[in-house]
């Protein structure tokens, strides 16, 4: 029984790194030869000498507001794309707008793969209940569905009675789609009395799964499992049988940096998504997908060996006013740059007499009220706001990826 | 300077007509063997000896009711398809339901000839605003752009304020859609201050184009043609810049025949489009399409010599319920064979003091009350209904393919 969709998802993962990292200078040079945007955002590295993760992480993370802005002073996607119209077969715009060009190749977004370890096989038929309008999200497991070799069947959102007549008459035998409304689709097949139990897998996307509802989905007959992606690079990350954790998708590096900033952080810990692709029409270099997560050591009990990282743990940018005033991730990252003392920090920010308060709390081995009051008057000199600090015993802070925790109720 | 697709498009017309004819009997052959759905239809026809119009015309017209009975009793395509899930890459749902699979190659529905012939181009970027969920539409023109070089921007229904961000950021050069659509975007970037002034030409389809509403486009710059498409079918036939007819599509033969007949009309004479293609996966062969159109006689002025219909024409499924009983077109038909007199009739449905009345006009070249009296007693066999019967002189029913006229005002 083939378990595996090829051999790279059991390749030794020292060997993945050592080809992976010796694709990236050609690419960079690609990037930069080809893209203006990629040349502007790279000037001045020494681009022959990424050749390792440590390497890697000296590049500046491109992040969604400088590539929005970028679009906007060289539109429409800020000289970023290698080739022009025609090159490509289709653009898409994701809410921002930020705009993207479909990749090269019949699975352009990489999702045959997520498909694959769902279960879906060849000669499937697949409902496919992602939206093919304006965004890539519908295209995205269509496209590699079709590259698996299966039938899709573009039911998109909506027309609920429709998709359950067509359940009934075209007996696909998978879901794909967000995780909450196979739901809606099953219990509408229920009231109409229409059989849908011809669906036993399911592979879903955009939103929490949560465990409840997955149990349900099993009692019901149907093993759903989840994949990571987003409109510019696709499906980054997918579970497989083992459901420990998302295997990170092969020939993309990804990496989770502390929000704000370049750097990576320890293994385990909560930070940013990003991800390099060796994408020939829309090439990515450390992309900040905005989204946190944290790496899961070791390897997959189901025998895919490549990294692994949690689900989805919220967002990254956490950037938020505070009376008044923008106060950005960058700057608790530039201020901490300030003292060495700082392992970590975090800002939390609450409300006290109808008043916006911030307070930091930095992580340092040790520390007076004299350190604490120089880095008050750091965190004034950078948000311009006044604030306070306190110093905490390092790994007080919990992990969950936040620099600034917005504790304020808003309803 | 390139004024055809290709070369197929000015071969002299017998010689296309030959080429097409010399194919049937061997893609006969190919849809009985391969297809048992088209096996049954063509039972007991000498399909070796089908090569030419007039002997194509001896086979039985597959209309949507048969279609669909038959999609009943062997779901989801009556049989109909060439190979199984898995050897095409979508299926489709279209009202009735109806199950459509999509046809081989990059260009399925062949729309890559109506799209240059609207002025279209390798590099242009399309604005495609057909639907892309559960109907083919929005994928007929999307494959026809892309196989032509273009790069679509998949912007489906609704979302207009969207639209029309996209089309200022994006700068489309041309509009794929519905008739009427392209004006809600003109008027609402004009509203929103946005540029929309880079859509040189549409192609529209799937409704009237209204004289008025081409002109008003023409003088907001943008030059749009029409093509005529259908789920099944793909664009049977286009308009080119001459603006006389549309032009049929290559490699697909066209006849217009009675409705509810399986018999050619004479040139000129509106009837019922009846389409046969050449598709290696859905084959039909004489698909009732239920539109009226009629030849056009002679060439088109742009040089493209293959014929040419009118437009739309209404809807030939003229079935209606006449004193609540069902009338077929077929029923008119079969009472026209029992009469060798009559060369074409028509039946007229009226209310008069709150009933349903019916009337067949019968044209005959001589004839008195005893012919009037057995063709009304043929009518009340056949139909389960009395009517009356009025004779009329040859040349006399207007030229509308109405077989059944429903005269009632609903309103």
């Amino acid at each position: 029984m083939t378990d595996y969709f090829d051999d790279l998802e059991t390749l030794d993962h020292e060997e993945r790194e050592r080809r992976m990292f010796a694709r990236v200078p050609a690419f960079l040079e690609q990037c930069t030869s080809k893209a203006e945007g990629w040349a502007r955002h790279l000037v001045g590295f020494d681009l022959e000498t990424i050749q390792s993760r440590e390497k890697l992480a000296v590049l500046p993370v491109l992040r969604k507001p400088a590539l929005m802005a970028a679009q906007k002073q060289y539109p429409p996607f800020g000289d970023f794309v290698i080739g022009g119209p025609g090159t490509f077969q289709r653009v898409f715009m994701s809410p921002g707008p930020i705009w993207e060009p479909q990749g090269a190749g019949a699975d352009p977004w990489n999702g045959s793969r997520a498909l694959f370890a769902a279960g879906f096989r060849r000669g499937d038929i697949v409902h496919n209940a992602f939206a093919y309008h304006l965004t890539p999200g519908g295209l995205i497991l269509d496209r590699g569905a079709s590259a698996l070799g299966c039938t899709v069947f573009p039911a998109g959102v909506g027309n609920t009675e429709a998709q359950v007549e067509a359940i009934a008459t075209l007996r696909p035998t998978g879901y794909t789609g967000t995780p909450d409304y196979l739901k809606v689709l099953l219990d509408k097949a229920v009231e109409l009395g229409a059989d849908a139990s011809s669906i036993k897998r399911g592979l879903v996307s955009g939103g929490a799964l949560f465990p409840s509802l997955r149990q349900e989905y099993a009692d019901r007959g149907v093993d759903v499992l989840q994949c990571y992606a987003t409109a510019d690079l696709g499906v980054i990350a997918y579970e497989s049988a083992a459901r420990e954790g998302l295997i990170i998708n092969e020939n993309l590096i990804v990496e989770i940096v502390r929000p704000g900033t370049n750097d990576p952080v320890a293994e385990g810990e909560v930070g940013e998504v990003v991800v390099t692709n060796f994408n020939s029409v829309y090439p990515l270099i450390r992309f900040g997908t905005g989204d946190l997560s944290a790496v899961l050591p070791g390897p997959s009990p189901c025998g895919r060996t490549n990294m692994r990282i949690k689900g989805w743990m919220g967002r990254a940018d956490q950037r938020t006013k505070i009376k008044g005033m923008f106060v950005d991730p960058a700057q608790v990252a530039q201020l901490v740059k300030r003292h060495p003392e700082i392992a970590k920090a975090r800002l939390i920010v609450e409300r006290a007499d109808e008043q916006d308060v911030m307070t930091l709390q930095a992580e340092t081995e040790a520390g007076d009220e004299a350190l604490a009051a120089k880095i008050a008057e750091s965190l004034r000199d950078v948000t311009k706001l006044k604030g306070g600090v306190t110093l905490v015993a390092p790994g007080t802070l919990p992990n969950d990826g936040k620099v600034i925790a917005d504790e304020r109720q808003y309803d």
